[in-house]
């Protein structure tokens, strides 16, 4: 029986932590092929240099795709889809997956979805079926609507799919992936984190031995004038709290150029011993910062997904999740640094949160792999209603 | 007040028919202002030459947007659809609309929504919520997740909407534009239509005083290997039977090529003196030789919609339009030779059928400018469920 | 010792005709390996369906590129230009080349030119230095610029590379590869011509054992404007003279939509008994056609370079052609009908010409791959003065 | 008389100041109407933010342009160029300038001069004729090849121009424009630059009134795996010499990551009190502290063109400038830590050189607009043997 190959494109050191335990469960099946392909950020410097002489965390690369317009407004957005969507085609035609994996709702991932469908190759998502805040709330349900599979990270986002008219037999939830990893690691074990966190990034010196917090704020595209009054309201919240803090640089969607802009100007203009930036983290080293940190604040998914999963008490800012389910471990504030300062502190009074399993018990990859390897797909879609 | 911008994108004769009563209604309400952009096959002598001196119908055309790729199948689909994207993304930048108009489930109609979602701009749809088959079945829908207003051509396909999770206060079903000009035509008038098919088209000559057959068969995206071969079994069908036949060329998706050859290389090894080929026709002749046709044949949509408002008997050939809601004037069949013969021989015995009112009653156009011009957007979007 | 891979990019019929000899003898030699690239005209049926199945005249294609834009017009030439240095840039990156090849003066060839030598890909260009009107002229030198080789068909040409500031020691005047293959072909042998040229095209119907004419008309891009008024002049000169004539349709350049639009007007209104039309012809019958016709008529470079080593009477018309070396056997006119029909009356009366041999001997492939293989290439270029 | 459109595209902040005192003598000019583009690397902040509210110094923009692909390698160079190519000729089709200007040797250049010539728009070059390393030498000729008016800064460089094969009455050498800003600074105020030099960039603080060096070290691009070890022997040069220094950060072209890594990972690894980053600066503080540095080092041609001009010692590092006139305050070295710094030691020991002209006189923009105002040009270009 011949191998089904599965395309993985890997377009940011975020997907890549969530897409890294089902490309080990596709290279370990014996029915089924990696092809990998990486591009956009995860090509990048400036994202973190992850990606070394075609290979990817020892996974080996079929191609290398540029397709991110320098800019990070709507209109770079949109001309950078385009461009990927080009890209892609290219990729799928020359290797003639199976199947392709999509992930969640970032602008490519609506360009690979369009270049699989429109080749009429079988469409896998991942993270379908949540809500949020944003345009990804239109890309992701826009994704699901050309896709032929589905894996969603949860019981509820499995139900939202079939509501969207998807049949009930092309949805697993299989939990997030992410997790897969995280729930692999010796969280007590932070010594090589922490000489890596010191050798790398910019800023002060953060002693991971006092409490400390994590701080992630990437832009709201559909509130993009919005986005540099957003990040100078958090700015002063942490800068009044004085904790040390690990705090990572914003995705490259429309309005990052604003949020680095706030960042940067504070990093001239201030002195702050206490704070410490990186561009990005490896989803290993991530996840023990984030499991060891007394509150994680910001607008990432992972303040909602991932914290959930490990307990850690979480302020999430704004609108960039609002629909997205959360655990008790989330105090949602608006973009106010009162609210934000004052939300922190009862956090940090209460402490760790008891485990939550909305998105799954990590052992999501092999499951993904399995159903990949199984599954008899029919390209033409149909409402089930 | 100010107008609110409202701008239209014509792509191809077929949806300037579909606009045209919107863009009259538009130009004539006070609350209102047009902008008009043209592009791909809209553009070109191929699909039939009807822009002007930058104008289009009396409507003067903002700008002209080339993306066609030429090669006509999966690979030039997607990339068009990228260039698409750019090119609207600098179009809408440049004229800053209140709202862009989308339609229906083309390629290019999802490179429109996403430049104008991706750029904060509410997106109103026209004709979403029905069922096809075709890549456009998964288009369709994706549009509507991206789009903030909906104006579906049935209370079926409103319905449909709404179970996608789109608020019931965002889906108005006006019916089908298309309608509006076919409502105003005098049927009876054939004069100006014969002598213009005399003058154009290709082929044998066509007496429209017989019962004659009108023809279109577009390709089939999804099964887009075979289409050569579904063209080869309507043209055997269309020959056996001899009668005048009016015949229009397949649009540009992925596939034209080949049912294109089909035909071409029928028309150089046979003689076909009661056949006609055009590229296409405007809607108003369009209107009048579908109403008087004796049975249309193939898998246009108007096959199933015009025909049903007009009561025209239609053999409607495979799955394009499979699941599009029909009137009792519809015969479906395979692709099969004999089976269409059989098809198109029951329908002339059987003769005209009743109006049917399912896709509205041909005043539309005012309908969409009505409520555009009230309409309060919200540019985030939300599930309801 | 490795081969040298030698990328070769067909993107017409036509320069499919001059770089067969080169690709037969690079695959014949020991030191290269082919690479062939197929993209834009070549793989468009409008443009004469040549490339089957991954293989083009028995050589395997490496990769197919997409790059035309639909229209025809200035605008798209330069759009289709920016796509296909998007796309051969991609097909260089992955395949490696040691060497690209580059011909003559078409929009993509300085796609081609550009995509190579920002790559620090050697870059051997043949049909340098010859000098032409239309943007041709433009294209042509600025490839000599980006070259690092050349290969001139004729020693003058040769003489105005070196002028350019080009090394001595890169500039090899072989000859024009065209006639390598016009070289070998019997030229009493147009039985399996004839039949070829009965079964395909379009029109009336042609006795090739009367004197007969051939037509070639490409629009002149630098005169955009005027392209259907310098066809019709053609048109019309042909139309009087009534003579048994092989018609050519035009390249893919801007205008060419106007010199079609003109033909197709021609066609649909008069009687042409004594025309028959061509998308192109593989160049083992054109070079037949042409040895075989009492006067080629037109704009194109055949009707120079290849017209004179055959000894075939031509009428050159207008500026296309302007200061490209001609032989006695060219007659030159404006776009004027009775300036056309005289000077073809006098070239009809004058009959075939003594061959010139100032486009080289039809030996030019196997010294191209017996250059290539012992180049020694310097990436860093300096002008002579 | 209805006035000429020149449209001036500025797409860094160095050829801002190369065209500013033309956009002004063009704004002056009855004649004349000027129409300025923005795009690429002066939209982005990472090159120095200074296009603010859709104005450029005063000039109103009439469009931004978004082309460069993130990845600063060959392949993003060569893409971005396709992009820029149609960007830009979206703008001219829109903006139908009567001539286009175009400068020097930069890849969007290149996009710029084909957009325009091949939508038959006059196109005059400025800083054509010279001669340097890098794929800039290809680049530059190219464009002379397509461009109808030549504005060289030398006489030995439209020499070179009309050696090139260019009509004589067609080049005219004005002397370099960036030298009319430079022209009009007073020196001896380094006031304003000291404090706003104190306010901005990054690294150790710099004091101006002590001897100073000025370090620019772009990547070459032909030379393009080498430039981490190009940039690291500079580094350990000036690290060496601990003399205060003004960095400049490298342009976009290929190659540039790697410089920028090299100064990146210098930047976190050691104590560099004495010197200071800059991501660019404006012309007019930029000219100041040129003028007072006590010698510029690295690969700018401004180190051969500006410094000659003031008689500032220079400091040139490798082949990018090969074969730039030079006058004698400029001593070349290869890339070497040891020999670099005894350059630098020679340099300082001689002190200021004599100003020299080789570059005219700082009165050019007002001759180019003049000269723009009167020129007929003739779009069919005519190589001159």
């Amino acid at each position: 029986m011949s191998q089904s190959k599965i395309c993985v494109p890997v377009t940011t050191r975020g997907n890549y932590g969530k897409f890294k335990s089902v490309m080990q469960a596709i290279v370990e099946h014996p029915g089924l092929e990696l092809q990998l392909l990486v591009g956009g950020g995860a090509l990048l410097h400036k994202y973190g240099d992850f990606v070394e002489d075609g290979e990817l965390g020892g996974f080996e690369v079929e191609s290398s795709l540029y397709f991110l317009l320098e800019g990070e407004n709507p209109i770079t957005m949109a001309k950078s889809t385009g461009i990927a969507l080009t890209e892609f085609t290219t990729a799928f035609n020359s290797l003639k997956p199976d199947v392709v994996l999509t992930i969640a709702d970032r602008f490519e991932e609506l360009a690979i979805a369009t270049a699989a469908s429109f080749q009429n190759i079988p469409l896998a998502h991942l993270e379908g079926g949540e809500v949020s805040g944003s345009v990804d709330e239109s890309i992701r349900h826009a994704i699901t609507k050309m896709s032929h599979l589905h894996f969603p990270a949860s019981e509820k986002a499995a139900e939202r799919i079939q509501k969207l008219g998807e049949p009930a037999d092309s949805v697993y939830p299989v939990g997030a992936t992410s997790l897969d990893v995280i729930n692999n690691l010796d969280m007590d074990d932070m010594e090589s984190v922490e000489s890596e966190l010191r050798d790398k990034g910019v800023g002060g010196s953060v002693n991971l031995h006092q409490d400390y917090l994590l701080v992630i704020q990437h832009p709201v595209t559909t509130e993009y004038e919005k986005n540099r009054e957003y990040i100078d309201e958090t700015i002063q919240a942490i800068d009044d709290l004085e904790m040390p803090t690990v705090w990572l640089w914003p995705n490259m969607d429309a309005g990052s150029d604003a949020v680095s802009k706030g960042i940067r100007v504070y990093r001239e203009h201030s002195n702050q011993e206490h704070i410490r930036w990186y561009t990005s983290l490896p989803i290993e080293k991530y996840g023990k910062v984030l499991y060891n940190s007394a509150c994680i604040v910001g607008n990432s998914s992972s303040g909602i997904r991932e914290s959930s999963y490990l307990g850690v008490p979480a302020v999430n800012i704004g609108n960039r999740q609002q629909g997205r389910h959360r655990g008790s471990n989330v105090v949602d504030v608006p973009h106010n640094c009162q609210e934000i300062k004052a939300a922190i502190s009862q956090q940090l009074d209460h402490g760790r949160y008891p485990p939550d399993d909305v998105y799954g018990d990590g052992n999501s990859g092999d499951q993904v792999a399995e159903i990949l390897s199984d599954y008899e797909f029919s390209i033409q879609k149909q409402l089930t209603f």
